[in-house]
């Protein structure tokens, strides 16, 4: 019987005595009829008062797992009483959400990639974040040293439940800047515009409500969503973004709880939604009185003209919601994501975080705003245009360079990825496997439609790698794609007809 | 007619025209039949070409706005298709959670207290955070350059959706030493434990569900569970805490979802629950197959002997749920709480977070562990034992100078807070208006009852304020209360009963 007593614990030492005995006891070390050693020895042999050994064994006695017997010492009698208690059945127990979270927040695509990321040296076209490189670690360093030296500890502290006043002045001047008349008591700082698509998912619907989404749309949204119980309902996305002819049918015969769109720079199309189209939609959101949750991670990485407004500035009865984020234009692990709305919808969101978080993270608002006055925040954005711009040439010549007649991808004016139609017969799940092998990734395209899409797209991305690994990870799709289609095809009686450009 | 191009806008200068000019026409300064400029002469006078002026002119005669006359120039004609457009109706579009929030986020209380405490140079007793003085500033920068030095950009980047490797080796090796078998995999980071309850919520309980907890209890779990229409079934608590034997009968009656304890230095009571009751509690949640979801912000800020384990170190058999945080011994801006728990548990909790979240703030987490490297966060946890308990003697000390023998508190062994019982016929409300007024303001005990509670009891604060606050604060209370004891009480004939000390 080995017994250790940890001195530095604040458990006191008749407890761990307990404890261990218990367990030996429990585990068959010390089996019924063992003896336990007297008292007055066990106390020696740890180094601590009779008392303590006394007290341990009473509390074991009155447990029914040991006895004494006088002139005979103290031997176990069993543990039954404590056998009896089970492991919790866990699936049991879970709600609505959390068994829904099993089916729809890890399809086979997602784990696939997840295996072969894992790999060393991988070339990952697959993630949708801005190259860590490019912030320089020296303005890190003073950007701190300036806003501990102006709010102190406060830089750790509490905040208010909306987000600190400086960040949201940050934010509403960045919203005026693009035309939309938004003020800082507008604003309601959320951790990532991830957060904020669940707070507005909450706020407005209940499982079994309908939500309009574009059709690929965002894949983190398509998660929450689904995981929520919503029902989803796509429109289809073309070079202009969204379809918004289709809208009005679907807007009468659904009367969904909102239409959510990413119009710029989409996600994962690299679409972005003329300006006319967001006037209609708006004008029909109006007239059928439905909000739009406009999420705009990308609106300020624009390579060729600036984007059109997004349409929050074209708002003027508040039927926008307009979701932003400093995630992909500074960097994700700030947690700054913002909401923008007409008052009663800030209202309870503000009620909402003060009951489930209490207040956004500080540290990475303090951070935005100093980024933001020292001007580094326009730097760090101009430079990300600069450099994302290259890789997204890069990437479109690289793709030429193939010559596969097949493929087609429209080349995006900003954002993050390019959407890559694959020749018809060819699943990108295959293909992932095909170059995951060589160790490139990228995300099936698959995985971005409400309800079954196409097999045959891929998202691929070009902002974290740098411009040889882009080409040597088009050079790995495009040999992965000549074996697959060297390969006999399981449907080799379908016609292969080529895929509208996106 | 006045307009203004913004030159540096992202939005095209026809567009700003058409906006504005519909903006005029809106709000009737273009009133029906008004004349336009002619094209040229506002394309001169805005120094724009005359096309862009076409443009504008053209797609506000295509909304009905205005018309061109051959020969007579542009008119207005009128706004009729535009005014159709109206604000949402909010209330209409919220989910039952969103409606919930209003009812149970905003009690009257608080919204007294909020006005009270904008007054400036307010000696508040109503918090629950540490005092942000006792952060060494230094510590602070170091601490940062450290962390930089190491990780680099990362100390902003995107981080696994459990949180670090290395803050969830910090959490478990603390909790290890507190008698919790616990390794950095059974961790999971949440943004501060309010989001931890709120997840654990999400996942064990539908709206109707009950959950069982201690009356009183934490507000904020309080607001939280009420918001997400739970049913609050509530467990007197003593000098022990919790009332465990009360707990059998309401287990087997009303087969709650979880049951919800914050054990050591109960938020609001300051109350400890004995060892034997946690034991019998985790017997009960054993037998019941009931989870416990233990919530334990405050176990470090012992002042006298340390508080008994955690139920999770007793837990053998995973029904411990178990939360806890960084805000309360280091600084609550961090957002970083955690929740130690079984593997079906962190799994649900991951995906729901991946889905909602994306994953924890970093910066936070990186922070913490080099505090926990140097050896500071101990220094810290030590230092506001010190700093709290002198600051626990002082209220107890000017509590007692009062000498109103109907006043009743005990002397809690640790945390932030000491529960007061006021004489049975005081309202803590009308108590709180009173020092409001003479600048000290705490929090009234009645919204800590899920159900009706008494009204004659307030939890104050002794870890914000320093020691000459917390004198100056009970002797307003003192005298307040003196004053409200002679005013004509509205419920004489009620007999004054002293209250159970708690």
């Amino acid at each position: 019987m080995e017994l250790h007593l940890d001195s530095e614990s604040t458990i006191p030492a008749y407890v761990q005595i307990r404890n261990q005995l218990r367990e030996q006891i429990m585990r068959g070390n010390l089996p019924v009829s063992a003896r336990l050693p007297p008292e007055r020895e066990l106390a020696r042999s740890l180094g601590v008062s009779r008392t303590t050994v006394v007290s341990a064994y009473d509390e074991l006695k009155a447990e029914g797992l040991i006895k004494g017997h006088v002139g005979r010492g103290t031997t176990v009698v069993g543990g039954a009483t404590w056998t009896a208690a089970q492991p919790i059945a866990w699936p049991a127990h879970f709600s609505n959400l959390g068994r829904r979270l099993i089916r729809h927040a890890q399809p086979s695509e997602l784990l696939t990639l997840n295996r072969l990321s894992a790999q060393p040296d991988v070339i990952s076209l697959a993630l949708g974040l801005p190259d860590p490189t490019l912030l320089p670690l020296e303005r890190l360093q003073r950007a701190w040293e300036a806003v501990v030296g102006r709010v102190g500890a406060n830089v750790v502290g509490a905040c208010s439940v909306q987000g600190t006043p400086a960040v949201r002045e940050v934010i509403a001047a960045r919203m005026r800047e693009r035309g939309a008349a938004v003020g800082p008591e507008g604003v309601i700082v959320v951790n990532g515009s991830q957060h904020g698509l669940d707070i507005l998912l909450r706020l407005l619907a209940e499982p079994g409500d309908t939500v309009l989404v574009e059709a690929p749309t965002y894949f983190g949204a398509l998660q929450s969503f689904l995981a929520q119980g919503v029902r989803l309902v796509g429109v289809p996305v073309d070079e202009e973004g969204m379809d918004v002819q289709r809208v009005e049918f679907l807007l009468a015969r659904y009367r969904p709880r909102f239409i959510y769109t990413v119009p710029t720079y989409q996600n994962p199309t690299g679409a972005t939604m003329s300006l006319e189209r967001r006037e209609r939609l708006l004008a029909l959101a109006q007239r059928y009185q439905v909000p739009i949750v406009e999420d705009d991670p990308f609106g300020d990485l624009h390579f060729d003209e600036p984007p059109p407004p997004p349409i929050k500035a074209l708002d003027r009865h508040g039927h926008v919601l307009y979701l932003s984020t400093f995630s992909k234009n500074l960097s994700p692990g700030l947690r700054v994501g913002w909401l923008a709305a007409p008052d009663p919808l800030i209202e309870r969101v503000a009620l909402l975080n003060r009951v489930t978080e209490l207040h956004p993270s500080t540290i990475g608002q303090h951070l935005v705003v100093e980024f933001a006055r020292q001007g580094w925040l326009e730097e760090q954005i101009e430079l990300a245009r600069s450099v994302y711009r290259e890789r997204r040439q890069a990437m479109d010549a690289a793709l030429r360079r193939q010559r596969l007649s097949e493929m087609r991808w429209m080349v995006p004016g900003g954002g993050m990825f390019l959407w890559l139609h694959l020749p018809r017969q060819v699943d990108a799940q295959d293909l992932l496997v095909e170059t995951g092998q060589q160790g490139v990734v990228f995300l099936p395209g698959s995985l971005m439609y409400p309800a079954s899409g196409p097999r045959n797209v891929c998202r691929l991305n070009f902002s974290m790698p740098r411009q040889e690994a882009i080409e040597q990870g088009i050079a790995v799709i495009g040999a992965g794609l000549r074996r697959l289609l060297r390969r006999p095809a399981e449907t080799a009686d379908e016609p292969v007809v080529a895929n509208p450009i996106v």
